[in-house]
Parts: structure tokens; sequence; C-alpha cells
């Protein structure tokens, strides 16, 4: 390890249990490791000599942004080296006549929001652990969001990365420019690796015009179908559309025990769907012509100032919390094909409780691109039988056992049911090709072998 | 040859010396091969026969489509079988519910937009070649084209890739999920690869919404800098923009000549912007209202109905044809900065009149994306000396000496200028992964070595 603090310093080196301890578990308290040490290198070049020193001594690398992961990307297996990228932040530069901006890894997420909204401009992705989950990260894990339908995944965002490889080399395309054909195109490719490839320490990324005013409304629906056929219809008919998430009845109920909150309609109702409209103009207006022409709706409350859109938002947010609270829940991000989606929603509740018989099984997501959170409670932590059903019925319906989490260690084995051996091989190549030691990230992403 | 005969059946191996001769020239007639033979195969199947075929034999494989690439990319060496995907085609498959298609490789731009507009939808990357080159092409190009402010390039159109890797192993994915994390992105990966990395034999693409109503408009300028600004204030206030061109009152001057068309304005201006608005409602007073904001302009000429829209587009479209008039040209496909493109515009003649006096420079482009053809006639075919001035003009502004045509054969020297040591060792570390014996379009895009 003296290596390791000739790269980043002695203070920056922890290798005390306790410490240490605190970067090997998730927060959701599912996944478990057991780092050798944590390294928290300031900049790219320390980056860089922590990954020489780690293949110099062939240790595992485990790259940590803000660890809000749901599927153990970011828990280091026995052994590891975490490498920390809390000290990898600047204010992000922003370049407000190009709607730019370059970020270092570790910044959050809510940071660089902060920093786009005061040049006049928004940054295009959006999720509810924006105060902990690190630029960085969420290239790592192409994350997506509640904005995919407006403005893509953070592969759609990043125009360049700074980014050091598993063969220790530093690669750095940070002009921005918005057509360059001149190789081949790395952000795209580090975008969703899982640390598998190569660690991020900053990224070039597009921004969005700020919406000048924004409504969001609270649709009530008495059948789930409903409420999957008015988001694919309010995706389709309304460009404006910057959100449209789905809940149910149950969850509703779940997060008005846990946070305490009163109930957002006087009645219950099975389906219930966020949606919210971003625009110049009127989008209170815009919203409503649009929703009158959905069916289904039963009940409906609408937002437009600040805080009373962020507390519609809150029994949206607040699932994932609501849900830890009942034990370590089994998550399963999937994307069901648009027709399908109906079909698995109520197919699911059954196929999980033919197996696990006291399973509760919770249903949330981003309705309009098909991707759903299917969180299961009341199994054991160990006992997969659950995720086996979820995620088979997800593959026969054509869809994808991994959304926007990513695969991880969760879901290493379940790869084959969405990508054939040919696919497989390809990615071991690639991974081979750019890290020749295998020391970033092993047991993440690809099945050992 | 007879295992190619097997893979293709003889009468698609092409081994006539005054057949193959069509196979090796690019159509600006710059670029000269020398084929030993063509494939034409008309199945993914019979592809990654021809690339075992090939990697048994020892022999450089060249996929080409329309062939209008203007790199080099797709023309043969010495010796190599042109994998031609002229019979990799069937109608597209477009689902109309869900805003998406699956379109085999050969499939050409022009084909692809009539059968999304027959379903309603529109594709977002359009250019002038259109009508000859085809889907895979754009693909292994990145193309972007006049509609890249408004839609992306061809990565960003792209969800899905069925290719036959250079191994000879044959990934699909064409399932066209908007949320899949399962993985490393291959069709990111293989957009801009230009036949290197793998021959792509179909994509799933997303579709746009169709603009129901389009509005164009000539404006012209008395100095370049106020079209250049014009282009960038238009990009940045009006989200219906669908595309920027810019022209010189030279290049408009030889249009008209050679294609004897008549001038669009009584009164010649140095620079020219054609701009088109598509949108619902009225985009011709969406588009007057956005330019009379515009400071410079100082004639202009609208057109709404289609052949009048087509008319105004003629001048701009038929800049390559009309230059190429002159003889083959050097052209310098390059992106600038923003705030760097009216300098680089305004210095670029003068810097390349230094090196070669008789010299002419046409300047046309998209300017809102930094975008610029510089094409240059009156230079042997072999001095260099021109191109060497003006991509060392565009490496010292800071911009991308390919924008949207990529290295090919006529830039690999240059590629050094934009891409280090280490992202060249990157790439050329995939090229191994995926293509081990290197056949794939040796000497296209990485320096050979």
């Amino acid at each position: 390890l003296p290596d390791l603090a000739d790269a980043v310093g002695s203070p920056n080196l922890l290798t005390d249990p306790d410490v240490v301890a605190g970067y090997c578990v998730d927060w959701t308290g599912r996944f478990h490791g057991g780092a050798a040490a944590v390294v928290r290198p300031a900049s790219t070049d320390e980056v860089a000599a922590v990954v020489a020193a780690c293949r110099r001594h062939g240790l595992a690398l485990v790259p940590q942004g803000g660890n809000t992961g749901l599927v153990g990307g970011s828990v280091p297996g026995e052994g590891a080296v975490v490498l920390a990228t809390t000290r990898l932040t600047a204010p992000a530069d922003v370049d407000a006549a190009g709607g730019q901006a370059t970020v270092r890894a570790g910044t959050t997420v809510a940071a660089l929001h902060a920093a786009a909204t005061a040049a006049g401009w928004d940054y295009g992705v959006d999720f509810a652990a924006r105060d902990s989950a690190t630029v960085g990260g969420t290239i790592a894990t192409n994350a997506g969001g509640v904005r995919v339908l407006r403005h893509g995944d953070t592969r759609a965002q990043v125009l360049g990365v700074e980014a050091v490889l598993g063969d220790g080399s530093v690669v750095s395309h940070l002009g921005g420019l918005l057509k360059d054909n001149t190789g081949y195109h790395l952000p795209s490719l580090l975008c969703g690796s899982e640390g598998t490839l190569g660690v991020v320490t900053a990224a070039r990324v597009r921004l969005v015009a700020a919406a000048p005013a924004r409504a969001v409304a609270l649709l009530g629906f008495a059948a789930m179908e409903d409420a999957v056929t008015a988001a694919l219809a309010l995706h389709r008919d309304l460009p404006v559309l910057d959100a449209a998430e789905l809940m149910t009845g149950a969850g509703i109920d779940l997060v008005c025990r846990v946070l305490d909150l009163a109930p957002p309609f006087a009645a219950r109702h099975a389906a219930v769907l966020l949606v919210e409209a971003a625009a110049t103009g009127d989008p209170t207006a815009v919203l409503a012509e649009a929703v009158s022409g959905v069916e289904g709706v039963v009940d409906a409350a609408v937002a437009t100032d600040g805080p009373r859109r962020a507390a519609l938002w809150r029994y949206r947010e607040s699932h994932t919390e609501a849900i830890n609270h009942l034990g370590p829940p089994h998550k399963l991000d999937v994307t069901l094909p648009s027709a399908a989606l109906a079909p698995f929603l109520a197919e699911v509740p059954a196929v999980v409780r033919r197996v696990v018989p006291g399973a509760d099984v919770w249903l949330f997501g981003h309705a309009a691109d098909g991707n759903i959170h299917v969180n299961v409670t009341g199994v054991a932590p160990d006992d997969e039988a659950a995720d086996d059903a979820v995620l088979d019925l997800v593959a026969a319906h054509g869809g994808s056992i991994s959304a926007e989490h990513g695969i991880g260690r969760a879901k290493v084995r379940w790869l084959h049911l969405n990508r054939s051996a040919a696919e497989i091989a390809a990615f071991r190549a690639i991974k081979r090709a750019l890290d020749p030691d295998g020391i970033l990230n092993p047991g993440v992403l690809l099945p050992e072998g």
C-alpha cells in the first residue's frame, strides 16, 4: 500500500477498518463488501497513479461516487481498493453562450443543476438521489431518471469525457464540439460501463433550455391499464411533457404512512400518474388541455408554484425511502415494450406470489418509456426466487432486465436473458482491450470467467 | 475465391475487372482503389460467411453502401474484397405506434424517409445524397447533415444494431427499448467506426414527429460575420429551427452558372443563410417573427409550398455538384467552436492562397453547429499543402478536422491534430478486440502500424 499512499498522499489513503467499512455497503443495506483500503485522489493524475499502483500489485479497484446505485455496482469485493471521487470536485465550468458545462466526476447532480440554473440553463438528467449521486456515477451507470422522455439518458448529454482507462492511460476530449467524427466514440462506450473500462474524472455535458414555467398534475385512475394508456398518449401528443410517473394506490398509502403525509386525494385510486409539463407561456393551460383529452381520469390535483409542485413530487420520490422502511427490498428495474407494459403490470404480483406467497410487490416508475421499478419486500435477502420469476416474465415480454440501474453485481447472473453469447463475448473483448489486467470493478456487469 | 462464391452464390461474386472497377472509385473521382472482387450478400448470415472467408484467406474486406462518402472510406485498397450492401434491402418495418423502424443496411436514406412519412412520422437525418446513401453507410460514418441542430447526428437516432463483427460473430439487438442498460453500447461504438469494427446489416432507429408544415427562407447579408451571428442566434431562440445553412455569394454564383439557375436575389450578397422551420401551426409566421429579430438581414426570400422550398434548397444542395464541375476538389469538412467560426471563415481563404496562390476556396455548411465544408479547387489532387494549412488552422482554433464525413483514407495523417497518442492507442485496442486479424477496412480511420 505504500504506492497508494504515494499516489494520493497519506491523509487520503484510508485503512482504518471502521472508516473503510462505511464504503463497503450500499445505502439499502443489501450489498456488503470488504475493501482493504479507500483512496481519495484529487486529480486525474492522482487517479492515474492509483490505477498504476493497483496494476502493479494486482489489486481490484472499485470506483465509487455517491454510492446511491441499486445493483451493488460501487460496493467493493473482499480485498479491493475503493476509489472515492469525493475530492474530484470543482465548481462546474459553465459555457453560458454555448449551453455546455465541463464538470468533474465527484460533483453532485444537484450541484450541476444549480450551476446550470445560475447560468440560465438546466441539465437534462434528474432523479431523487440528486443530492448524493455524482456526475461520474451517472456516467458510469448511464443514469436515466424522471426526464428521459424529454431529454434522453445520460449518454445523450455527454459530449466528451476525461478518463483513466484500465491500462493506466489518460484520455481527454472535452472540447464540446457538436459534430466531431474523429474516431470511436469513447464517451458513449464509457456511459453505462459501470466502472469496468475506466475511471471517468471529468465530462463535458450539454445543457438544455431552462423552462420558464412548470406545472405538475397528479391524476387518479380506476385501473392501472388506464394510467398506462394515458401516459403513452400524453408522451405522444404533448411535446412539452417532462415527466410521466406511474404509482399505485398501495404505494401512495405506504408513502403517506411512513412519511406521515396527508393523502393526495379524498378517495383512494388504483393507479396514480404524476405528469409534469415545462414550457414557455402557460404550462398549466397546456397541461390542462392535454389532460382533458385523456380518457379515464377520475381525480386530479394540479400545482404550479414550487412548494406545491414539490409536495406532489414527494409522493413519487419518497417511494424508495418508504419501501426501504420495510426492510431491504429486492429492486428490479425493468423496461417493457410499450404494448406489453399493462399486461406485465397485471401479471407480475401473481407471478411473484406464486414463488414467494408472503411477498409484497410495489410498482412505480417512468411509465411513458416503459420503465417500471418492481420492488419486492417480505423476501429474505438471499432468496432470489422472486427475482427469477420477475426477470423471466420481463424477458418473455421482450423487455430489458435493467432499464437504468445497470447490471452491477445484482443482475450478472441474469444478463444472458437479454444478451447473446456473441454479445457477451464482444463485451469481454472490449473489456480486455481497455482493462487488460481486469483490475476495474471485477464481478460487476460481466460474468467472471 | 471459391469460399466467397459459396458464401453469396456465384452470381453475386463479381470478378470481371470492368464491373469491379465501378466499385473502386468514389464519385468525386479523387480516390481510386483496385479490388480483387465484389460480393453482394443478401442476408446477415451471408455477410458472416463472407467475413469468415476473408479471415481464412487473409483478405481485406471493405463494406460499401451508396459510396457517397467524401473521404475515401468505402474505396478499396489493392487486392481487397468489396462488400456491397445493395442486396441487404427490404421495406423498412415501421412501428407506427412506437415511432421506430427496423431497417436493413442497404436501404437508402430516401427510402427510409418515404417509409417513415407513409406511417405519419419522419426520420431525423437528412442530406443531399439521400437517394444513394444507405442507412448502413450513415451508421458507419455517423452521418450528420442538415438537421443535426434539431434532431442530433445518426448516433442519436440508432437504438440498436445487427452487425457482423470483424471476428465473424453476429450481434443483434433490435428490440428498440428506450431504456436498456445491459452492457456496453455497441450501437454508439459502431456509429462512426467507418467499417473498421463490423459490418452493420440492420438497425432499429427512432423516428421523429412529422412536421405538418415547413417554411424556408433565404436571407442575404452584407458580411459573413453577420450571417454567422444570425445562425447562432436563431439556433438559440427558435426551437422549431430545422436547418441553418451558410453560403457565400461566390458559391451561389457558381451554382447558378453550372446548373443554369436564376439567382435568388436581384442583388448579390456576400453571405446567404438558408433557414428552415418546421412546426405545427404556421411556421411561416414563426420564422418571420424570429427573422425580424435578427440583425443584418438585407434581403429575404420565403417559400412555404413544396416546389418553392425545393427551389430554395437547390442553391444549397447543388454546391457539391457545382464545385465538382471544376475538377476533383479537396474537401475539408470541419467544425469550429461557435466563437471561432467567423474568425476562421475570414482567415481561411488567405491561409490557403499563401500556400497555393491560384487556389479557389468555397465555403458552405451547417453554420449553427459550427460545421463548415471548406472546398478547395485549382490544386493538384496529390498536393496537400492547402489541406495542411486549413487543418492546422482548424486545430489552432480548437476545432475538429472532421465534422461529419469521418477520417476515411483522406485524413488519417492528420488524426493526431485532434487525438492524443493515448486516444489513438485506445482506438487501436478496441479495433484489435473486435477485428483481431485487422481484415476490416485497413488503412481507414486509424494509421496503419
